[in-house]
């Protein structure tokens, strides 16, 4: 196909903002470029009003470092660009030095399927500088987007309290690659299948599907249209009720479940894709057990999302497997999670590290300067809390404070000694050499069950969460307040 | 890159849902799979409440037709498939069947970068069931996305009232595709460039940017950074000004501009990226031009859209230059179409065409049946109303009537013979052969501008806008309301 041909059969190098190309350029300019900083990948706030956050993308990423170099038709393309006047935007020695760069940062990620909050880092990339500017971009456009869908796709699954949840938002996705990488993060979170055969042939998930409503247009009347598809499909017959009257619907289709008994088969169940699911469900539940069909599914859909599902169990609607597309593939009622990718250190002429941090009118957008880790406490296998440390400060196992990176007078006594723990940020390049074994999907997936259930549930709450304690390690706070401080009496000549 | 190679490398016949497969199959098995059919893709309503809508994606849709073919990869995957017991989903026979399957459908769009409207085709495919049925699922990916995306653009530069939009969503939009589909389609609305260096590459749209806040901070003071900046790009100086104080910022941004000014280089301008933009841009101006830089622009950004242009320039806001990202490449506030595909006509076995519609509890969601077409009415350059006609059916150009589809009520009577007309739907392939020249991107943008310019400026309104008189023709009109009561009354034995 010539248009994904073109898209993507090339490595991504340029699949970045241009200004982190003008950086490169003119950090190489001031004989910057092989400068060693730390940058960090993270969110401030949660998506959706909610109480957690689903870790997802690191495979992509991976895969994106791995692949990172500048292609011979990448340097054509940046060598004929010119400015107002017509020369030439990049000099050729930085084309050249362009051609000859492998990618040898550090980075440590948080794993896939792992629980994660505000402030804390997803992805640490340390590096040269003109490497980890190129880097900020595709990593925000991978991490961002699966991590915001692994997160509606957890939240929709505890909506739905364990029953099947079918993804199937390809029609109405983000482009080709906003529904492959939705369905995999969506099953990441929790759903049961996809409906995009891609997404099932490229990473292993069960694909799903019955029939659409043309299939019953097409035909003269809807029993023989469900009379057609038991014919092709006698085991897995899940008829849609709803083209012409819902309840007639179920009517014909316990019809065909008969003729498919006395065939010794059984129909797998309906689908109610429209009018009040609550009403429909319950009165085709009635009719499915008084016909005696009382296995047969009701499967519903139509705009579903967490909140509906609630309200529909809240409402005792007799549904068994929930369908979810739109809402879910594009994060409807927060389509952007913006993670950011901050620069924390630099090290300086001297070889010395330097923490940084950018002053803001906000202090929600103040980063969080250093080098700096999270650890993660557990007790009788449930998260109480996490802690960003500098990495090279001891850790005081007898006790240590925690404070709220935004609100400093909210704090927390930990004593680490009483506790199991996780350090959050795994190694997954070093020097630029992979040494992080990727797990399976079906692993991914697996970790995000189990991460959730070491929540309390008070934090998973769709509306109103119990807010998990987070905070700064208190020499990573005070480094912190001492450097906003210095930098706005730098910068304002006063406070 | 190896994700991406596995993602993109092949044709796309997969993207698309599983049901389609399931349905090909029992078409197949129920000997329909080559009856010929008539299918509609169409929205039912404007996104972001506005008054119209700009088409986008054709483009991909062409290459992805031309590229439909099953290759062994695909079969493969597909024979592998098994049911609950553990037997083929498929017979080998159906999937021999899909290995010869030549697209030989007619397709007729709506060109790109037209105005187009509610329950009026942008697409129609004619042809083989079971291909409109594998076709429905990518289509709808495709131009549900990028008519979102261009309609949210253009909204965003009529806001701008002609001052240049740059569009940076790459680090927020939904995966690789959602960012490089959203770029094309928002310069299709009238962007003027993009971050996006990939997309610049694959379609021609100019790149531009300067640098980010982690290059003021990989210097010890921001005079400093800003000096390096200007060595590197002594022309295209653009400052960010907001790292650690604005106005400060300000200062630092002309002391370099008069530094670039002994050497005969004049700065382009600033960037504001955080604060009160309506005040720190005011404030900015007075400093600029205080200090003789009356020319230097005076970039904007930080989770721009339509509204809050409209109201920066309501107050006043001394903005050049409009940066945006997260809102108009996700679409944030309607972050999807919802545009549909449905059957409107079938070939029956004596080989004529019988008009489809599918019955709802709203008749908002009731289709137009028949083989029908748009035709927009001009006066001295101006859209006056749109007909949707049944193409088989002579239209009396001495006065037609056209009835609103959803409000019966609403009726207007034209004149044909007074205007001048285009019907919308333009022959792209003919029996699976392109008989369409794909215009270029630049082209598509020009004719979406004239476009715009053709609808009256009360349609154009961000909030509340003016409804454009869309209608059925009179036959269609009776054709559409005998159906659906025959189809009530068919069902539910009661009208």
């Amino acid at each position: 196909m010539k248009i994904t041909k073109d898209l993507y059969q090339s490595n991504l190098v340029l699949l970045t903002d241009f200004y982190q190309l003008t950086m490169a350029y003119a950090y190489w300019k001031a004989g910057k470029g092989e400068q060693e900083a730390v940058f960090n990948l993270f969110f401030r706030k949660h998506p959706f009003q909610g109480g957690f956050t689903l870790a997802a993308g690191l495979d992509y990423v991976v895969d994106f470092c791995k692949n990172f170099k500048f292609e011979k038709a990448d340097l054509e393309y940046l060598e004929v660009m010119k400015d107002q006047d017509g020369s030439p935007v990049f000099e050729a020695a930085f084309l050249e030095y362009l051609q000859q760069l492998e990618f040898t940062c550090d980075i440590d990620a948080v794993e896939e399927g792992t629980v994660a909050f505000p402030n804390s880092p997803l992805v640490r990339v340390r590096g040269p500088l003109i490497q980890c500017q190129l880097l900020e971009t595709p990593l925000l456009n991978i991490i961002n987007f699966q991590t915001l869908i692994a997160t509606k796709a957890a939240r929709i699954n505890l909506a739905a309290q364990g029953e099947p949840v079918l993804e199937f938002g390809l029609r109405r996705a983000q482009g080709i690659d906003g529904a492959l990488a939705a369905s995999r993060a969506a099953y990441i979170g929790g759903c049961t299948s996809t409906s995009n055969v891609m997404a099932g042939k490229l990473f292993g998930i069960p694909v799903a599907g019955t029939h659409a409503h043309s299939w019953i247009l097409s035909f003269e009347t809807e029993l023989e249209a469900f009379e057609a598809y038991a014919e092709a499909f006698p085991d897995q017959c899940v008829f849609l009720v709803d083209t012409y009257d819902t309840l007639n619907g179920v009517k014909n289709a316990i019809k065909v479940g008969e003729i498919l008994r006395s065939k010794g088969k059984e129909m797998v169940g309906i689908r109610i894709d429209s009018g009040d699911l609550a009403y429909f469900s319950s009165k085709a539940r009635q009719m499915l057990d008084g016909a005696g069909f009382p296995e047969a599914k009701i499967v519903a859909s139509n705009d579903l999302d967490e909140h509906i599902i609630a309200s529909l169990k809240s409402q005792d609607a007799d549904i068994n497997v929930w369908g979810v597309g739109t809402k879910l593939v594009t994060a409807y009622d927060q389509p952007a999670l913006g993670a950011v990718y901050k620069l924390s250190a630099i090290k300086n002429e001297e070889g010395e590290w330097e923490p940084k941090v950018k002053v803001s009118q906000q202090s929600l957008k103040i980063n969080i300067p250093g080098i700096h880790n999270t650890k993660r406490y557990f007790s009788k296998g449930k998260a109480v809390a996490d802690m960003i440390f500098l990495e090279d400060q001891p850790i005081d196992t007898k006790g240590v404070v925690i404070i709220d990176p935004v609100d400093a007078t909210r704090r927390k006594r930990l004593m680490p000694a009483f506790y199991q723990e996780e350090v959050l940020l795994k190694p997954i390049f070093d020097k630029g050499k992979k040494v992080y074994k990727l797990p399976t999907l079906t692993e991914i997936r697996d970790r995000a069950t189990s991460q959730l259930e070491s929540l309390d549930k008070t934090h998973k709450r769709l509306v109103n969460p119990h807010l998990y304690p987070v905070g700064l390690e208190e020499n990573l706070h005070h480094l912190r307040m001492e450097l906003v401080l210095k930098a706005k009496k730098f910068d304002n000549g006063e406070d």
